[in-house]
């Protein structure tokens, strides 16, 4: 059966979507490419991804350990303008302030730590971690290029995104109420994650809350992540999970596994839903 | 049995002690109080709030609704000053920057989503949420201003934090493992909780890695709150949590119910420890 990438004109890399280039110093320009949005609309850890480029590139140290990001104003396609600024720079970790706007108007807002991760790691202590689902990556069903909504997701002709055949029933229009989406990811052309791409993938399920009740766009109102060990090789584990949705709001948490079954990063988001 | 607070000489009202006084357009200073600190150093989350304080006095709008805040350097106790911006004025939320600086030194680096809460919303969909704890606030263990490490923490004679008995053990030497603490909070003189007092009573609880293993300071390098609802009148019900120890790091989550049973402030912090 062809997949969406199979029909796509254009995949494109990861690390080719989120490239930013250097100008004046602490100053640099990226393009939102318009295969990575979601009804013309760039998703919101894609942007973070490219902004950590411009952090690292900033800070005296390599691995992006936290991030917290405030969106403004959703970009275009096309260029943005990105600034970083390093606010401490430390023995062991380096804070960094960095924003991205599109001809002037403030888009995202962030800030990174910064810091080193180590290879070798093996965590200290786990037990208060939720268990990873046990399916198979190959069972999955990669999500298609448009929604049971009817909108236009581009992005997941990029990405391989696929969700848990036990955990899709709000795509056939039954969800489990729940709140809580199970599955994978995997980069365009098997490329293999980095801290930076995890940033991307902390926020690349569908809400959460599709597994509720379907809406249109859910946007990311704030997002923060925390990585915590670099990846292993292979696609990443997921599970997306919505707790309470009030005063047309809703907050969700994402947990993301490596191949070797290590939480590698996580993240919490709040989000704003036509619902209530 | 007398408790910490009849012993201390000074019972600051908790808006008292995180007033901030206005300066120049978009400055403020305030006064880190010597005893709202653990072992000389402030409370990330008292912090917190008096910057919640400088970015609702600049926003067109009146609730936070997210926070997310980067510690740089901790101040010591006395004059602070505090520059807040804000990034965008929309029609129902607005988006602030905000820096506590001393002497020169940044401090705290945040970010604030301003907005409304609506006193008589309820819920949409909570059945994502965990369940809270049953027992009362009268059974439950105030702390003493000394904690097991024999770290002087003066805050606890001032906010009255409480600990359920069955979740205490790591107090007489013997954690659980669990790496959860449940009790409660409530404020000096019975002050009302408010969205800004959130900000501090979501990071007002003991690392919950005491749980699992005694150490010093736990100092937080990120903490990102949401504030979901207006707060009843009344103590506070609380849960902290632990899930993973890494690279001398811990994530923790914190749960705060009002006295309704509603979930009205959730956030979650990325701390540095020293295990592993």
């Amino acid at each position: 059966m062809p997949t969406a990438a199979d029909t796509t004109p254009e995949v494109v890399a990861f690390s080719a979507a989120t490239a930013v280039t250097p100008g004046d110093p602490g100053t640099f320009t990226a393009d939102v490419h318009p295969e990575w949005t979601i009804g013309g609309r760039p998703n919101g850890g894609y942007l973070l991804a490219a902004l950590a480029r411009a952090a690292v590139a900033v800070a005296p140290h390599a691995d992006v350990i936290a991030a917290s990001a405030h969106y403004l104003h959703s970009p275009g396609p096309g260029a943005v303008q990105l600034e970083a600024e390093v606010l401490r720079a430390g023995r062991s970790a380096s804070q960094v302030r960095a924003r991205m706007s599109q001809d002037g108007t403030p888009c995202v807002e962030t800030l990174f730590l910064v810091g080193a991760l180590d290879p070798a790691a093996e965590p200290y202590w786990d037990a208060g971690l939720p268990a990873a689902p046990t399916t198979d990556f190959a069972d999955a069903i990669r999500l298609p290029a448009t929604n049971p909504a009817g909108l236009a997701v581009p992005i997941m002709g990029q990405a391989d995104v696929r969700i848990d055949r036990d955990s899709l029933g709000w795509g056939r229009g039954r969800p489990s109420g729940r709140g809580e989406l199970r599955g994978w990811i995997e980069l365009p052309h098997g490329e293999a994650f980095d801290p930076i791409s995890l940033l991307y993938a902390v926020d690349a399920f569908p809400p959460a809350t599709f597994d509720i009740e379907m809406t249109g766009w859910v946007p990311t109102l704030e997002l923060t992540s925390y990585i915590r060990a670099i990846p292993a090789p292979g696609p990443l584990r997921m599970v997306q999970r919505a707790h309470l949705v009030d005063q047309q709001r809703v907050d969700e948490v994402c947990w993301v596994w490596d191949s070797r079954g290590r939480v590698v990063a996580q993240a919490t988001q709040l989000a704003g839903i036509r619902l209530g």
